[in-house]
């Protein structure tokens, strides 16, 4: 039944411009089946949050601050100071006008194309990479180049390949997403030799490495990681980071780092300004005395044994055809499945058993991933990661 | 000197979008000169900033909800349901589908041009306005088009006949966008007629009425304002609020409201998502169990109170010739300067006498507006608006 409108009643439709024309749906917070235990999402550990801490933390900025932390006022800069002196110690030589402070390194991630792609613009991305990510790029009309990946991380040489094809093309990438630490989906870590081709790779092609580093600082064994910001002499690298995964995911703060100009552009589209005093002095409050470092130590020895009770279970569960590598940090297992097995299948199968995960072709923009799945070990406490994997491993059975 | 570089580098300059190629400035937070009285910004006063009871809400946020206020989430969603419940109370039919939560109203206004202004685009401010929200639209590409305001808001009859002239030339405005309640910079009450007309006008031109609202809970005096949202039957009006004005600025929490189909599109370029999970449950707690109306009440009496001091300053400390109306909430006090004394000199000389305003000039588009200055009595104790004043005064003097 259709509504009466006047014959000549304006329509809104016309005052939208072109970009909002067609609405995406809103974002929905997927919620797993009642009662089926969820692997899917990189949910920080809830045992862990440091709530007392960030109580204590809130109350020194209320009672000790308060004019400055409930006004209207910049992120604060002693936290930007802070980030700048973390990177520093990582071997990253900048200074805090080089940060943005960011609701998350979603929106920072969010930011790039609008100072970078034009739609036609290509933007390279691993396969398989973080699709919260490349959808903005996607959004933003990039033409998006799948680079391939193997059990290092992102291939170089395909990299280098792919790099000379478009300039023979006169096609100039506008940059490169990369997690080279503690992959999202694949958990691998970019071993140095390749870390140093890709930033080589970067200033010679003239392209911009987008070094996601989400997980960074979640190393449960190993030596810490030469970030790819830290080999960069000549500023084509933009590094993006969060508090999220070390301290909160709900207290929305992350980071961007790089060349100034870039920094300045960024913060232009950031239309709201700061993160707001009050947010920003709790998290610098809570970092303080040496803090944040402990809770870092924690946090990798709760996530190390979550990981290896999760492959145990895997081992113990599974039927034979299956492998997976074992992840030196971050929050996930990419499980490759067995000859013939199909992700989706594995799902719909998983499901019915009451146990959700990701199927890998969430992770490619391409079509790929049917022949794997990530899940998460960092969400679930230790019995329900064993009960999850032996449902996936009793859904498995019923596929054989 | 220039640095050498080697003459094949690529150049960073060409991989940006065209919208980014000339950087803007980055904001930076003005600072009156040392010692100096600042009557300039529309600061909230921060002797009223509930420090405790934050401090209580976020410890019950903590203690009792950290895992989904920690983690991952949205906006959490009985905060939204509490603002549709203070819309409904004053008249404006919604659900909570109706409403993003913003990072201050500010997000919300600089998320508005990008669902609805293209390059040449008209949109109509009035003269004067509230410059933080005009920039963004003209940023966006707006073709801004100034609407005259007198003694009691935007002329309704000068709106008509712009919006006649623009029809009649083929050109449909986008939005207007107004301060009804308790003006920045005038301090004006719009009357309920002018409201009537302005929202048929709105429905008859097909022209979205943007309604800031950020000071239309600070009422000293007279009946609440009837919002255009309530007498908007059609769908033409979207309010800005904030808790900015009557919590704090410093939690960054503000909110918007309209048609669901606006409301998704702004949402989708709100592209960090929700404002995160802890201080969205935070305002929530705080303003429960009737806390929020009753700090409200507070704070009317306190900004009434500064109000007065002003306006017995004025009287007692300025020299003849000057005019100003009551304003009966909100935060400024537009002062009408003598005939033919400027504000940008009255501005030099009262630096001199170590106070600070904003001149008129600064609320205008079109290089009006040197007639008045903006007085904030929102911000500075009592005696030091009396202070301040009084170094006016005698700036004013020596203009004489």
């Amino acid at each position: 039944m259709s509504t009466l409108t006047r014959d000549s009643a304006p329509s809104l439709e016309q005052l939208y411009a072109a970009r909002a024309r067609s609405p995406q749906p809103a974002a929905v917070w997927p919620e797993a089946p009642d009662n089926a235990i969820s692997l899917s999402y990189g949910f920080a550990a809830p045992e862990l949050f440091p709530t007392q801490e960030l109580h204590s933390a809130a109350g020194e900025v209320l009672f000790e601050d308060a004019p400055e932390a409930l006004n209207y006022g910049p992120t604060y800069p002693r936290l930007v100071e802070l980030m700048a002196e973390r990177m520093r110690a990582r071997g990253v030589k900048l200074e805090a006008s080089q940060i943005l402070v960011t609701h998350g390194s979603s929106q920072a991630l969010g930011l790039l194309p609008q100072v970078f792609v034009e739609p036609g613009d290509t933007v390279l991305i691993e396969g398989p990479s973080f699709m919260g990510a490349v959808r903005y790029f996607s959004a933003a009309g990039a033409k998006l180049v799948t680079v391939p990946t193997d059990e290092q991380g992102i291939s170089v040489d395909a990299l280098e390949e792919i790099l000379r094809e478009h300039r023979a093309r006169g096609v100039r990438p506008k940059f490169l997403y990369t997690i080279p630490t503690y992959h999202n989906p694949t958990g691998t870590l970019l071993p140095l030799e390749r870390r140093k081709r890709l930033v080589a790779l970067a200033a010679e092609f003239g392209v911009l490495l987008v070094e996601d580093d989400a997980y960074g600082e979640l190393r449960f064994e190993g030596e810490p990681a030469t970030r790819l910001a830290a080999l960069d002499e000549e500023g084509w690298v933009l590094h993006v980071s969060t508090f999220s995964k070390i301290l909160a995911p709900g207290v929305r703060v992350g980071f961007v780092s790089g060349r100034e100009e870039i920094i300045q552009r960024l913060a232009q589209f950031k239309i709201e300004g700061g993160n707001g005093p009050f947010i920003t002095r709790v998290v610098e409050r809570y970092c303080a005395d040496g803090r944040l470092d402990a809770h870092i130590a924690d946090l990798n020895a709760l996530y190390r044994r979550k990981r290896d009770v999760m492959l145990a279970a895997l081992k113990r569960e599974l039927p034979a055809g299956w492998s997976a590598a074992v992840p030196q940090g971050g929050f996930f297992i990419w499980l490759k499945l067995p000859e013939g097995m199909s992700a989706q299948a594995l799902l719909k199968a998983s499901l019915q058993e009451g146990v959700i995960f990701e199927p890998g072709n969430r992770f490619y923009f391409n079509g790929q991933g049917d022949d794997a799945v990530r899940l998460a070990f960092s969400f679930q406490p230790e019995a329900r990661i064993d009960e999850g994997i032996a449902r996936i491993g009793a859904a498995m059975k019923t596929l054989l």
